[in-house]
């Protein structure tokens, strides 16, 4: 412990004493977990510039002390803020929240991991620029470069974010500085308009690992088009998705659907408006097939739900809207939503006054624009609500102001298989892991999404009420046998959380022991994040 | 050498003496050089499966020897099939020719190295799949692993190689086998769908690099769209490119121009269809203005050639041409070949006989149908003829057929600086090299690529005559010049051959302490093609 102080000692004198948190309470908030596994840091360090990271990765060299480096730390679902493991100190980078770089004509940004969501769509806004981000539904405050480097998927033609990053400032664990793409060559033109640089291809490794700490980020934006339509598809049977994916698959494949198209089923919905009704279904999760099926019905909500968007000029989304006719038109019922439906939308309600159908239609209107809005990257925290399913308290005041599903105690863990993009795929995933929901006596919320033009990625929910020791404890079974079943199956994750992170690993895997080889070449001392991805 | 002997002696063993080269005109095939600087191999070995490769590179482990591999050696003008130094042995793919999996629906096969662009496209014919695969320049002949380990573009939508590939079987310098992305799960189902696995992203490692020998890649296809149109616009003056260039930028960057645009010059399109004429400029290059311009004036060629495929049901295509009128109607003559005009042509052309006029319309329709073939993913050996243009035989009997600029000792060197996709650079990086070109006595050959929606990737070649040492020694001072401006003014190239890959190293740039830290982590005995993008 002699050597931790000595360490703080050195790092109070680098960032101040108030930029080094060590009191309980400070630790605490870092400490909140969806998973309800809470994981202690030592300390805290908040650094505000890549020459602090550089100091601090140094020191912890110095003094052999693992780092684990947050952007904003708003992880929901897989892992919050918390370490991968005990004995670690956290470097919160969310005060590194500089927008370094903003080019109009070449369309990009580049950017610290402490720029959230709104504040770059908020900028973006203010300067007046014709640009567009992409952005996804974890609310305005998260980072956009931890949820990049995590390959988070958004909403936007620019949602399979690794597509559109080019060039990374890493600080690795010697304390050198890695330029990766062409940004190391002195007076590179297009350090951030080429990803790949000459030799070979870094960026991979640092996403998804704890090979070093990104600093900034080259972001691509999206040139605005003249009309953004939102899709709704409202698909009335389970079964009946199926044929859709299929229908759909091709559109996505040639670029009529440019953008990640997500497929939710009815809970995921029924869950973006309400929690569980405890007091209709006191006996708690899951909801009775009846209740499920009465409140479909009077919200209007089909087995599943398809919500896309088409961008372009206007003949180019008439004619996308065409085809999305042709392939789904029978299959499912569809809705259009854009600025000027919006607008006679609006008008309406007002007109119908303050009536329960005058309600209606307003919240109506409320939510296309909230999906409007996340097609254009602006983001919403409103689509944070199903985290809040079994929160006893409901629904926080202010919701969706400020929320933070971790600090509000939602129970909450995330699986999230990939699977070709077919329908007799979706419908296997479903079946594996519908039983297992069953048994454990949960809900299961669906979203599948285009996140490629081949795979659709899956995401299911358990929401549990971490104030009931019972239903945490079957919750992490329910996770267990859910995530066991689609190993084997072969519907690998795309991403997990910390308690998934050895499970990934049969023992006699290659890759793995690959990863291991280059963490032992970059970091020998294992100071960066140990454990994280990083089964051996 | 003793140890040599026995190595000879086990690979013999393993695949048979057939495959173990080593008659000095076996090897003499694989020095054949467009650089004029061959470099000898020890031997040659010939593995035919990916069992045998781990054999070869294990049993090179315990000889110690490097070993070099090669596709099919078709890397012409940055180092053709020769080693990047002496010493070594190559081992080469080309009898791995196997498409290991077509997959119709979701559209991509699983290929290994020695699968030629001919015989995917062949093969994807003769299964009447409605799928089209991207393809270079480079011929029919060519591998499509090879030239997407080396990050080549295309033609076509899939013209960005690396977002089109999925899964890589990769042997290591310690003969582990090494599946990226989800491959290495056992049943992953999303193996060759979703590139990036779960954990860190290996697979840009393994491209412009000597970490392991990738012996398998999933490479995705695309489906055939209802009409292909091409597009060429000519544009008269030389600085009018530069508004060119800005006005297609909007149109790559929304997807209207889903394919990548390349854009020549006079020099570029005219050496497709002549070589140097050396009887009319007995003096020799560079070509005297006044004859460029009759010619450039004979054969109808503008100071630049834009390029570029539209893709889409026909009402897409239709409202993509109207566009990019409305962008370069006025700045540049535009014309558009699909599969009706050449019908046409061809029908006129037979009308008119065998005359002059019916002979060059002829002529015309036979180019526009190998421009519509490349955007279909059907390879022509014609776009070769550049590389021919100060050989002194000309283009050799049968041209195209089995054309190898390395074999018919071509002399040609590139240089493939990337830049901004703004017309200001391009003008910027021609004026860098056009006075170096000039003083060395040489034509200069330019394409600018639009290879992703934010950059251009020029290829500047030098065309030498490779039986005049003077202009041999000249194409070298030459390309070193303008190497070094290049570099200097921040245009980074995309790839290089052997003779820069030191160059690439200003000796204080992390990004290469770190890339020798990962080789020697993976390969500590330097096994695997030494100093291959490893300047350290």
């Amino acid at each position: 412990m002699a050597k931790f102080e000595a360490a703080l000692q050195a790092w109070r004198l680098l960032l101040g004493p108030a930029r080094v948190l060590t009191a309980p309470d400070q630790l605490a908030a870092y400490m909140a977990s969806t998973a309800a596994s809470p994981v202690a840091p030592l300390a805290v360090l908040r650094p505000l510039s890549h020459g602090e990271v550089v100091a601090v990765v140094r020191s912890a060299g110095e003094f052999d002390i693992p780092l684990y480096p947050l952007s904003t730390g708003r992880n929901w679902g897989y892992g919050d803020a918390n370490p991968c493991g005990p004995g670690q100190v956290i470097v919160d980078l969310g005060g590194m929240n500089r927008i370094l770089h903003l080019e109009r004509d070449l369309a990009y940004a580049v950017i610290e991991p402490g720029v959230t969501q709104a504040q770059l769509a908020g900028h973006l806004a203010e300067k007046q620029l014709p640009l567009w981000m992409d952005c996804t539904g974890a609310g305005p405050d998260t980072s956009l470069v931890g949820n990049i480097l995590e390959r988070g998927f958004g909403h936007t033609p620019y949602g399979n974010r690794m597509l559109h990053i080019a060039g990374m400032r890493i600080v690795l664990a010697n304390g050198d500085t890695l330029e990766t793409g062409f940004a190391h060559f002195a007076h590179a033109s297009a350090a951030h308009l080429y990803p790949y640089g000459v030799g070979p291809w870094l960026d991979g490794l640092f996403t998804q690992s704890n090979f070093g700490i990104v600093t900034s980020l080259g972001f691509w934006l999206m040139p605005q088009t003249e009309v953004v339509s939102h899709m709704v598809a409202s698909v009335a049977t389970f079964d009946g998705i199926a044929a859709v994916v299929d229908a759909l698959r091709p559109l996505r494949m040639d670029g009529t659907l440019s953008s990640v198209v997500h497929i939710g089923n009815d809970l995921r919905v029924l869950s973006g408006g309400m929690v569980f009704p405890s007091a209709l279904a006191p006996q708690g999760p899951p909801l009775p097939p009846h209740l499920r099926a009465e409140l479909c019905r009077n919200a209007g909500i089909g087995a599943w739900t398809v919500s896309a968007a088409l961008y372009g000029r206007p003949a180019q989304v008439a004619d996308a809207r065409r085809a999305m006719r042709a392939a789904i038109g029978r299959l499912a019922t569809l809705r259009f939503i854009d600025e000027r439906g919006l607008a006679l939308g609006s008008l309406a309600a007002r007109l119908m006054g303050q009536g329960r159908l005058g309600a209606r239609l307003s919240a109506q209107v409320e939510l296309g624009r909230s999906l409007l809005n996340m097609n254009r990257g602006i983001p919403d925290g409103r689509f944070l609500a199903g985290a809040y399913w079994r929160r006893r308290g409901g629904l926080p005041p202010g919701f969706p102001r400020g929320a933070n599903p971790a600090r509000d105690g939602c129970g909450m863990m995330w699986l999230a298989p990939v699977l070709p993009m077919r329908g007799a795929d979706l419908l296997q995933v479903h079946a594996l892991v519908e039983p297992v929901f069953a048994t454990h006596g949960f809900d299961l919320f669906e979203t599948f999404s285009m996140i490629n033009e081949r795979a659709l990625g899956g995401v299911l929910t358990i929401c549990f009420d971490q104030e009931d020791a019972a239903e945490v404890a079957r919750a992490r079974l329910c996770y267990d046998a859910a995530f066991a079943r689609l190993m084997a199956a072969g519907y690998i994750p795309y991403r997990v959380g910390p308690q998934s992170m050895k499970a990934l690993d049969s023992g006699h895997d290659s890759y793995w022991s690959t990863v291991a080889r280059i963490k032992a070449a970059l970091d020998p001392q294992h100071i960066i994040a140990p454990g994280r991805y990083q089964p051996r």
